[in-house]
């Protein structure tokens, strides 16, 4: 299993007359998490995408457990719990700031080959990177 | 079974650099859909609200099937399936302007009473105007 | 002069916790009612695109003159008021639904060529559509 | 005069089918250049809300000088540049990878008591914090 954190502060942006997060918001969040758990592992995805290769998200999942608040400084918990092949698939966990889950998801995205706009293995070096957490 | 139907065109403010409407754009748009179907009923969320009951968002799940693109014109379907008691739960498709399925989704929300922060039955009126449509 | 309006509705994903249409929320609709202005003469900005002239903004002004609430129905009029050339500049008045002036904003665009990048005329049919309402 | 940095980077979400960083997108990151200015200062503005005074944007100007792209790390210099008294002005510049600007933008935010939702002087904390830089 590989599995990254990075925290953020929910902004006022980000919130709605209820005075929570928007529902609406998190999913900005959790490209955030992805992109910086690939980034930890030496790999970015701008470079991916620029050597022809896209990962479009083909289902989100958001479970809101417990709101999250203005200002509050989150833990945000990125994980790949199998290894990907033509598809990657990420868990999340938010924690507020008393260290509770507030929210889960899960995305699942899908390697695609720019040219063809056909789906593709997972490009070589991503998969030399991440190779180690699951063998 | 009570369903709606909404229009909107996908703007270059949803549009991610890989020319599609980006993942996390939907929610707002569920949001369109479900406030605009209680008004079809004659019910107002605003009104509600003001009266002393919330409907935060529980969970949401999205499949994105084929991406929409810049000023598309999409139909979005709102659905309630089921009659709603402490919570409601909505179904959603999103048809790109061929018409075919391009996005489907599902959120569930729960009624709260805003002085206690709990959830309570569906509001009276909501109750009354909503019933038809399940007996 | 020309000129063209439409409606909106405030959305929750619209407001913050001060129960207002948050600040960075207004750019979107400008770009809605400019797209909208451009339909209503006959012209797409999507087919301007295809045809290799984007229209990226320069500058954007906004004064918040009293807040928008969730769920009020805005009127937005925006207004071309002068010839365009290489330049094209907005005005924009948003009105809230006791027909107050709320909110005022300039932006200004420039035509680009997409293949030279560099700033180019008002392509010729935008040219022959908006003449008429200046001489 | 006052003046704070920070560094973020441009997410996906952020960018547009152009490939730059929407024009809509700016106004957020301005919030957190201002919250983070208002804490580096040992101020707290959520804190300055739950005492009754908020700080609502009266204006906001962006001058869009060169686009910014996807993953770019952009630095944020937010710039109190004179005193404070029931208004408080900022400047901003947005810095890409290279160090060009990027961006320059100014809002003003009026003080606001919450319990009259009339204008109000600058709270006394925040007054103490930032009169140093001044005088």
């Amino acid at each position: 299993m590989f599995e990254h954190q990075i925290k953020f502060r929910v902004l006022y942006s980000d919130t709605d007359k209820m005075g929570y997060m928007y529902y609406g918001q998190y999913a900005k969040y959790l490209e955030m998490g992805r992109v910086e758990a690939l980034r930890s592992l030496g790999l970015s995805y701008k470079a991916m995408e620029d050597s022809g290769v896209m990962m479009p998200v083909l289902d989100l999942k958001l479970k809101y457990i417990k709101p999250l608040f203005y200002d509050d400084e989150i833990t945000l918990i990125t994980k790949v719990c199998k290894m990907p092949g033509t598809r990657i698939y990420f868990e999340y966990e938010l924690l507020n700031p008393k260290g509770k889950i507030a929210t889960v998801a899960e995305t699942t995205l899908v390697f695609v080959d720019c040219a063809t706009g056909k789906p593709c293995l997972i490009p070589e070096n991503f998969n030399t990177k991440i190779k180690p957490y699951f063998f």
